[in-house]
């Protein structure tokens, strides 16, 4: 089975993988939990290892973090190598719904190779970053 | 005043202002609010309503939404514009920590014009998507 697996500051993974479900619909497949305001990188750690209690090590690993630094990002990254499980994961930083929506809805697909697929989650996440204006409003509404 | 407003699916705006506040310290110009799973439209247009409240009509918005669509992105457009509010607004689509912290910390710096500090949003956010690889972590570890 395939993870899709959210860490992040504050309640960010959480709330993302809130909308994610919107979206995808109800599945167990994807796992979240944060290091919020306040709270220690033991807790966190604590946290993040009951988070991944349920993958077996053939299992594989998309871990999405809200940035390249931070306890949250290198406390997950040292529980999954000290596990055996980093070897099985994909980690992306820079989360947001594009990426972790097409990470969701491909990761089971064959069709793509693992490099392809990595390809794929970047460049949805980097093209869903835009800015919107007005001449796309009136092409919203008309067209969709 | 500048404000950051954040809207999304599930309650993922909420959990990136908390995030984002974890970085930027407490501050009163970041809104945050959400379409929650079996909320109506009409629920939304009211909590966006009572969201904007505290914006005065010499006021900015930096408008973040997680997706380039959905309900919550279209009626807070269609609020903002109703209110006279919309020509004030700069929108941003797929947002990410990287893209709304960078708003944050320097909306109020003068010595950017607003289409350099349009630019950055939209560059700091795409290039904060990355794959992070064993070598990355081998640097982190030795560097940070």
């Amino acid at each position: 089975m395939k993870y899709v697996v959210l860490v992040s500051h504050g309640v960010f993974a959480q709330g993302l993988k809130s909308a994610v479900l919107m979206m995808s619909g109800k599945r167990d497949d994807i796992l979240s939990t944060s290091l919020e305001d306040g709270m220690g990188t033991n807790d966190f750690s604590d946290r993040f290892k009951a988070l991944i209690q349920p993958i077996q090590s053939n299992d594989e690993i998309l871990l999405f973090s809200d940035i390249l630094s931070g306890s949250s990002f290198t406390t997950a990254i040292e529980i999954l190598n000290e596990q055996g499980l980093f070897d099985r994961t994909t980690v992306f930083t820079g989360m947001n719904m594009p990426m972790v929506l097409t990470a969701v809805l491909m990761k089971d697909n064959d069709y793509l190779t693992q490099p392809e697929f990595i390809e794929t989650v970047l460049s949805e996440g980097k093209a869903g970053i835009s800015l919107f204006t007005v001449e796309a409003v009136n092409f919203t509404e008309e067209e969709l």
